[in-house]
């Protein structure tokens, strides 16, 4: 059984943060909230999303596994204002999902999660962490797409740094300790990693909101951050380019 | 002769409604209004559309026709501010159509009207009646263009429905007779109908307006609804398509 | 030495009346301020702008010339918000720009200028003269796209005068002497010119604000306007079409 009823954000939410990097999406439900993991083809990001039944208005349901086209999701959920209530129910007997919108009555096709495997996100040892607002961050990485496909990002005990390097450009983002929410690094540790896969890792963010940044040397990169009023979290593991010498 | 004033939103009205189905047309100028009849190139649908003098702020005319390029005039009308005033004059000398927007003045070339037929409204008999609002039935047509090209409309003494069914998802709009601003049914009726030009003719109505749709078994609709302040009234006529089973 | 504060609106004003005309520009700076000419690459048109060291919050300068690519310098602007402070910097060493916005540091790559010859501007004698306001002609011009490529201009004592004409359809805008800013013709004078040109010199005034045409016959025309509060100069000259007879 699931049978849920919640602000259509939360799942636009869902899907601002999921659809990135795959577009179908096993979801594992249980009667205390929804969690997902997933890869994208190239392997080289992972998503981790949980969202706490407490971010529904109504939540019901038992264990269970729901296998969702994203875009066809996201398409329904356009249906539907900024602030509507939805309703998800799953029909057992015809395997679908019913999404109900006002009046609006939609069967939705759900995909066979037999082939889809759990994912099994790496620990990671990072030692280096720094949580930054969300608008720093990304006028950091838009500048960046002019003059590279890649950036560094580095962190010591005095502030974050991000840094990318065309052949006649460079961008320079550095924020000290007193503009970063948190900052936590022993020593100084740097990666580079793909411009694309980080931005579209940052974008689900609000403006105001801090994200967590946890680094290493030449080392994947956690970024972490809440969603849906704090009742839902983010974690993307990011794998680094290695710089050639 | 032909001189009148009105609001530029009356004629972008007017150009909304018909160009759906023809970039030509040929509007019967009376002394007492305006009106037009057009079948589109398919001959799938028709559309009827009639302007009382009193939509425009001053209006002279004697009997006449004049052939329309659409897409012209809805260009120039770009060129007017929402609730602008603009002339329109005919200049007989020249067989042009004088548009005069604050000061600009703009002559617009003709259509020869001689090889425009007027287009016979067929008389039909729908037995079913129901009056809609348009937001309600413009989410239930959006989310059945991403299931299927077509939808089925019903009518019975309870209730309005549309619905629509792809491979493997449906969209079901019910709405109850307490959800509607008129219903006149003595049994069950129900025809199919492309959603690319259903979808056209309900565009034209804002959100909150009502939408007349009268219904037969495997029949054309007709959808009507006025404009222009009520001055203005449109009969959209589409022929149905037939289930094959 | 080259170092500035200002704020991004005024960068973006320089942008928007250089672009429309060349990729990249040769800037003459000296203590006083900042200058360019430049020459599209038709040689149908030219522009000369001057900006006081008056319209930047900081400016400290001595005799220099920098080579921009008006693309790059366009994108990093639009990193800064409508309002925001910035500051550019000549770094003679890497010989690169250093524009900073808020903790961002962008270092652009620049162009020698060696290559670029300092376009000179003719002197003409344009008898006729018209102050219009920006959003009368923006719509005559616009209008005009419709039915030609090309409009012709006229001024005489009484009025100023806009005209283009297609194959069944003409644009006609004629601001008498009382709805000008200014008006001084001692005779008619009139001439062609291509309407795109003609629209992007235009484009970057703002519709309230007043734009000067200097007028001859069958000569060129001179556009001029004032941006940055004043404190900044464009006049763009625009070769004429040849009326063929």
């Amino acid at each position: 059984m699931f049978n849920v009823k919640v602000k259509s954000d939360v799942i636009k939410g869902i899907i601002d943060v999921t659809s990135p990097l795959v577009n179908e999406a096993k979801f594992n439900i249980t009667p205390k909230g929804i969690s997902l993991k997933a890869v994208d083809p190239a392997h080289v990001a992972m998503v981790e999303l949980t969202i706490k039944n407490t971010a529904f208005e109504e939540y019901k349901s038992t264990d269970m596994e729901l296998g969702i086209d994203l875009d066809k999701l996201s398409g329904i959920m356009r249906l539907a204002n900024s602030g509507e209530m939805v309703s998800l129910e799953y029909d057992e007997k015809s395997n679908r999902l019913i999404v109900k919108i006002g009046n609006l009555v939609r069967r939705m096709g759900l995909i066979d999660t037999a082939g889809m495997p759990d994912s099994k996100v790496p620990n990671l040892d990072l030692p280096a962490k720094a949580v930054i607002t969300a608008s720093e961050l990304s006028k950091g990485v838009r500048a960046s797409e002019a003059v590279s496909d890649h950036l560094a990002l580095s962190v010591d005990k005095d502030a974050f740094e991000l840094f990318a390097e065309g052949d006649t450009d460079t961008v320079n983002l550095k924020l000290p300790k007193d503009l970063l929410v948190e900052l936590n690094a022993s020593g100084k540790f740097k990666s580079l990693f793909s411009i694309d896969y980080f931005t579209n890792m940052i974008k689900p963010v609000k403006a105001e909101e801090p994200i967590t940044i946890s680094l290493g040397n030449d080392n994947p990169i956690r970024v972490d951050f809440d969603f849906a009023g704090k009742k839902g979290h983010v974690t993307y593991l990011l794998a680094p380019r290695i710089e050639s010498e």
